[in-house]
């Protein structure tokens, strides 16, 4: 890693290798963790490549990464199968021929042993390693990885699966990325440090507002914004260089103290903290409990506030309430009222939330109502037109109109966020 | 696009900008479309670069990916901040300047005036277009897109917004490259085939085991697998080359009638089609309603049910139990059931199934109970035991037991899409 002397920021790339991923449609959790983990050694992600299960394709990536990274970290391809071919792929680039390792087939049969298997014929290429490369041990799965040092670079190739990859990384491959940063007297070095701004209820525009003039000319800070259906993320990162390692952290902390400022009440959450966990634990710190009224959200405001650990302490029940039948059954909203205002009406989304509430016996009951589409629309009553109410035990619910845009799925985000939203300001200002 | 006369497979690279992209943690919707349209050309997306929004990043990008592929799609970086700097990074890289087009301020200030809004000082910025590159309209948001030739690739920069992204390809773009290759002869092409096989209940290696020897040697076909908590995904994807069109799609034909007969019954859903689409298929044929009762998923059957446009035909409603008291209350399961079975019990899985079924009134009733940890668990009960329960009807329930492995999420997710493989194998028995 001499390369690194010379530098004063460090990069890394990573590769994902897999057909699927570069199909994509799905979520990419691992590289929130490799940034992170890197970053607390300084260590910024700049490229990240996705490239499928073609030998040939991977060596290219290997080959440009290299180029522009001093730290180069490949998941996935490690398989048994026949498609997983990054091994052949890191020997081909770097000329370190394959050839079966004693320590990697002792670990992988060792940890196939604990479930009662031997190898596959498959599962014995896995401890193919190229000539030099460490062996990194897999403390959950059976595929060793490996790293070595090529172009100056360090290459290191670990499994897809999360959670192999996760624990390969805080075992055997930081450990050692920090040896090496030590043993040639690059540490310390500030750490890249990320911080993250959850915000709702306003445009991204608005927000990017809101914070113009906010990084003093020439600071070392990166300002990003995201927008989705949950609201506008903010994200303030340092570079990592060659300073004293708290110097970031002090710039951060006075720039976060001026976003908290400028953005106010529309800030809900900072770093990975979803609102589900803010309101969940307001509740149960208020020892409040809580049941909800559901119809257009169709379930989903109770399935995020049970993804939290120990939610059963505060939430009690919800009521999924499709059918207007279903509504008069099991909340006892007047069939007249319905008949009256429509069910997407704030008038019914009051009676929900009342009549959750006081038939289970919690201290808050929160409805939605709404009209998710693409069907249901009326003249007067427009797909994404959304009610929410909150009885907090007074018995007179609060209610609030919405008109969402977006498809169906779009609309029930949003009203799920809306509606917890809701419920976070009243426990703020019953505070 | 003369390049593209002398391969016989043609490659597109993607190119995806922005920081917070690079982080990762959100799933990328984009690929999927690009990767599907671009292929119905018989184009294939060969790599897929994320990059943060540095200008010399991008350059470096572009650079790679001109190398490496006839056709580069960029997303984002095109909005009125300061850190949009996609147009300046294409100009840096290709050596076109940019200067302010008139055909893209038009489209922008007419758009922007539909909205009742007249362009701002940074949106003034999008209207700066590379000298020589096409303006691409976007006929849903503001930000104009633009595409231009160099060193024989056909560089095409879009925003990164899903639904202006989309638009663009199919308005602009697509009729774009189609015309380019028609006009080099190089149409009709095979176009790259990808056929998507679903299934639950199987471990990877079962599935891969089954699938073996599927593919003939030589036959240019790709087979991929893909494990998530929602079952084992199976590809079969063609190379796009120059053969006749329909011959990709025999070769296809065949082998998914062999994928069918080998997965059997564990494939629930083919293409796009998830399980609650299958489901709520089956139902709405047969004129049947459903409910569902929820204990450790916690409203995500109910979530999944209704993210179906016109499942308000068929599902009447949900009820999420999460104390004890309310499975009592809103199902009517016994309390002394529960005192003798424990919440999670098959006893009391099929207690809530019948008890949903009546009360509702519905055909179907759909139960599940278990322990979605990381609390909760007891020295007989670990966390992941699972019960389901379906009563047809008949006042009886089945049940079925399942030891789940993962965190609380995977355990929700798995045990959702478990309760609703059985609903749909015991709709398809009774068929």
């Amino acid at each position: 890693m001499s390369q690194i002397d010379q530098m004063n920021q460090l990069y890394a790339e990573t590769i994902a290798i897999g057909t699927e991923l570069l199909i994509g449609g799905r979520s990419d959790s691992n590289s929130l963790f490799l940034a992170d983990e890197l970053g607390k050694l300084g260590i910024a992600v700049r490229f990240k490549s996705v490239v499928g299960d073609e030998r040939q394709d991977i060596v290219m990536a290997i080959h440009t990464a290299v180029k522009r990274a001093q730290v180069v970290v490949m998941t996935g391809g490690l398989g048994p199968t026949v498609d997983d071919c990054t091994r052949e792929a890191v020997a081909d680039a770097t000329g370190h021929r394959l050839g079966r390792r004693k320590e990697a087939l002792e670990g992988m049969t060792t940890k196939l042993a604990q479930w009662g298997r031997r190898p596959s014929k498959g599962q014995l290429r896995q401890a193919m390693i190229p000539s030099g490369a460490t062996v990194l041990k897999n403390p959950v799965g059976s595929a060793p990885g490996f790293c070595l040092i090529w172009k100056k670079a360090l290459i290191i190739s670990l499994p897809g699966v999360p959670r192999e990859m996760e624990e390969m990384m805080r075992q055997e491959v930081l450990p050692l990325v920090r040896g090496a940063m030590e043993s040639s007297g690059r540490l310390p070095r500030a750490p890249i440090v990320r911080q993250v701004f959850h915000t709702f209820g306003l445009a991204e525009a608005d927000v990017d507002a809101k914070l113009e003039g906010l990084i003093p000319e020439g600071a070392p800070v990166d300002l990003g914004l995201l927008a989705s259906p949950m609201g506008v993320l903010v994200s303030l990162t340092t570079k990592g260089n060659r300073s004293a390692p708290e110097k970031n952290r002090d710039l951060l902390q006075k720039l976060a103290i001026d976003v908290r400022s400028r953005l106010n009440d529309w800030l809900f959450a900072e770093g990975r903290d979803r609102m589900e966990e803010v309101v969940g634990r307001e509740l149960a710190k208020r020892g409040l409990t809580i049941a909800v009224a559901e119809s257009c959200t169709g379930g989903l405001i109770s399935h995020r506030l049970t993804q939290v650990a120990g939610s059963s302490a505060y939430v009690d029940r919800a009521a999924v309430c499709y059918s207007n039948r279903a509504k008069t059954e099991m909340l006892g909203v007047p069939a007249e009222l319905i008949a009256q205002h429509g069910a997407v009406s704030k008038e019914v989304a009051a009676a929900m939330a009342c009549g959750i509430r006081k038939r289970a016996g919690v201290s808050v009951g929160l409805s939605v109502t709404g009209i998710a589409g693409p069907g249901g629309a009326t003249e007067t009553k427009p797909v994404g037109l959304v009610y929410i109410g909150l009885d907090g035990g007074t018995g007179r619910a609060i209610t609030q109109e919405f008109r969402f845009h977006g498809d169906r799925n779009v609309i029930k985000q949003r009203s799920s966020q809306a509606a917890l939203d809701l419920l976070r300001r009243w426990l703020r200002d019953k505070a």
